[in-house]
């Protein structure tokens, strides 16, 4: 696809410094682009590296003045890269997913369909599925007996959807993510672990976008709760009545335990765990890799296991750095010690 | 469903306090009850909690007195609950799963099925696999040559099984898990790595339950073990001649590495990992994102990374948080001295 | 299946020390192995270990002089091991797959085929996929519009492969894993995370080997790259433009994030973690469970979180566990010190 230079700063409300009829035929990272390629440099801090690429053209923030390329000046340049790379998305120029429910589709008994729904080869809808209008259901899905999925949601191929839950609107599932699977809960009898009945739900809200190969379990009683906005990672573990509030960040192979209540706006890097019962505030932010073990206060940020405020964690770790020069400082206030004593005998 | 109280006290042998003919009409946690709604407290410590519920009735151990709520006194509060949350549990007052091979199943030669099977929608069973009688096998899943599946066991959506695996009694397998992918063997020549034949199995013993997403590789030569009794939950990593005694706990996210033997009751917490070649005892519990490097005896429990006994490890830590006032200590010292040195001059 | 001795001597270029009619029925490990089975002793310190077993015969490496069993002298005792092994694959002596593309098959427009394609049940391929020679895919994959497949690559039960991606020539992909799934890219505008498309690819190589459950994210734009030889363990994240070098190896569960770039023969161990945007040298080693935060040299090895050079991490591990002989160490100093005040007053 071929866009002027002139029709992208329309898009992004952008203003042109140089030949507003370049025509710019894709988007790239500032060191890959190619001539006929727009880039942007998100702080003006890295102006200078725009001298440095072959993009025909680079969007900048508003107090850039001028470069050896043409220039297109935004409020928040990201965003408006963000924007423009819309219309080199996968699915645009290309026809869209197939309209209709596919012919191998296996529907239960009182399945209902909302407007333009496309249901694709090989999925399962269960007793009682509601899909709600302009949902995207790709290949091999299966979705339980009397879940439903909100109007606009896209489920990439072979998800499982298991009974009795609820996704909300506009929300987006990747592959192999398995949603509404048994909390991990038995009861010891003498060294047998006893299955604990798992009789809750998963309720996912609206916009909130889940990544590839999560397990995201049910309630034991009551539900998990996934809040509207927030958006999930690969290999993420959701344990059983777990409740994240809206807008947060959960990034890759990160764990949270049971009952583990998160508030809104928060973050959690990859690879970190947070253990069961306990609240993490809002707009708190746990380090990659912290293992979280008593609640955080809301606004502050944690690392390290078990996990302290990060400035707490950093001084820590300074003072461990500095135990062998330590170590060497006691030997020599032993000997000058030894040699004082010796003199005053 | 409706319940009245006698009956549920008759169902987990309890002695009512109160009103026998209270009728109950769900389950739920304490804090989340509402009238007519039954609810419990494990632990008479707790007790007091119970005044704040809004249930109608309480499972409450045998030496409570009374409350303001009808009780219902039990053995073991948890497991008398769990048996009550099983009257409302997701089966229950709905139609069972469908029974028979769905038109769909894709049968391989020499199939065997038990009786009343429940194979589902585009199931693929290859060459003479094996399905015991009461088999659940919900869509979508695969079943490789020559494995087997014994009675009763509930198979969830799309799960692979692969080739030779025996999968034995009232096991239970979530969505998404892979039993006997190969195990990670290479044979390196001059930096390229050539693959090591993975021609061994798995063996899952009787009464097995494992989580969603959770691999577990087939061994190099000989079996991979998962011993009777033993819950795995969501996203575990088991690999090659791995051997898991029975009634052990395996919690999200844990990886075992190869050939590792783990004994029986064993738990190891989120997260955690166990290195290749070592021995886990019976009985001994791994601390949740311990990294274990050498053998844990019997009965111990150990954490952190190194893994060290868990008393050793809080002694390191505590140790290790008066590092910084060891450091003012020892200027202080410093300074002393050599005042003392000044004077003795 | 039987084969004798001297067909396995031929078969890895080895040298028999006994009787060459001898007829091995399997392999098995040094310690599980039955009479008329064959094992191996890697090293020839371990060579007394041979005399243990029950074999039949052993491989071992030219230096050993005789045991208590028949032996085949080889160069690599290991990768002739590997070798005999083969015999005894899963695949041997049984019927391969099915040859052909099968009915149930879902094919879009435009999907080229190339010779001797096994393509399995409830495939489903999108328009315009590419499928080389000799290719197997197994039952329940899902290849994205415009994918393409290279020829002798084996495909797994339950993969998606998600659109415009590109898997070189004798790949192996196991269960459950996703290639192509969307990079987690969101541009926060007052507390809401917009996503970012992620409109570029994944590009496999040659004779990469991709474990069960993996999660290997599209690049935002331009490519995610695995580059050939690579083989890469169960449940391991690979985020969006990442690059992974020649030959490398990367252990179960390992996180990489965003944009990192890794060299040829690297090895990242079990649990690590590798933060966004960095390097990781020709030849390095990232022990098992690290936190590398910063670029790792060539042919270096660290470990620890943060992560650092292994010798660096071992001499800290090694002066934390002495602080606590320092406490004790600084209060006998303390003492002694105010004696000497004592005496000097």
């Amino acid at each position: 696809m071929l866009v002027s230079l002139k029709e992208i700063a329309s898009l992004v409300d952008g203003e042109i410094v140089g030949d507003e009829d370049i025509v710019i035929s894709g988007v790239a990272g500032i060191k890959e682009a190619k001539e006929g390629e727009l880039t942007f440099v998100a702080n003006s801090k890295y102006a200078s590296l725009m001298n440095l690429t072959n993009a025909s053209a680079v969007i900048v923030s508003r107090d850039v003045q001028n470069g050896r390329r043409a220039l297109v000046r935004a409020d928040d340049p990201y965003l408006a890269f963000t924007k423009v790379m819309e219309l080199w998305a996968n699915g645009n120029g290309e026809p869209g997913p197939p309209v209709g429910v596919h012919p191998t589709v296996v529907i239960g008994r009182g399945v209902k369909f909302g407007k333009r729904v496309s249901v694709q080869a090989y999925v399962v809808l269960e007793d009682q599925v509601e899909i709600g209008d302009d949902v995207i259901i790709s290949p091999q899905v299966c979705v339980g007996r009397k879940s439903r999925i909100g109007n606009e949601t896209l489920v990439y191929p072979r998800v499982t959807i298991r009974e009795k839950i609820t996704i909300g609107k506009r929300c987006i599932i990747h592959s192999g993510t398995v949603i509404g699977s048994d909390g991990f809960g038995f009861a010891p009898v003498k060294g047998v672990h006893h299955k604990v009945p798992q009789i809750g739900t998963v309720i996912i809200e609206d916009d909130v976008e889940i990544g590839a190969n999560v397990t995201i379990d049910r309630a034991t009683i009551g539900k998990t709760l996934i809040g509207k906005g927030t958006k999930i990672d690969n290999l993420v573990q959701i344990a059983h009545n777990v409740v994240i509030g809206e807008n947060s960040i959960i990034v890759a192979q990160v764990g949270i335990s049971g009952t583990a209540v998160l508030g809104k706006g928060v973050t959690v890097a990859g690879q970190a765990g947070i253990a069961g019962h306990l609240t993490v505030g809002d707009n708190a932010t746990v380090a990659a890799r912290a293992g979280v073990t008593k609640s955080v206060p809301p606004n502050s940020c944690v690392s390290g296991f078990p996990a302290k405020p990060h400035e707490e964690e950093k001084r820590l770790k300074a003072n461990f750095r500095r135990v062998p020069q330590l170590i060497k400082t006691v030997r020599e206030l032993e000997r000058k010690l030894r040699t004082l004593e010796e003199k005053t005998k």
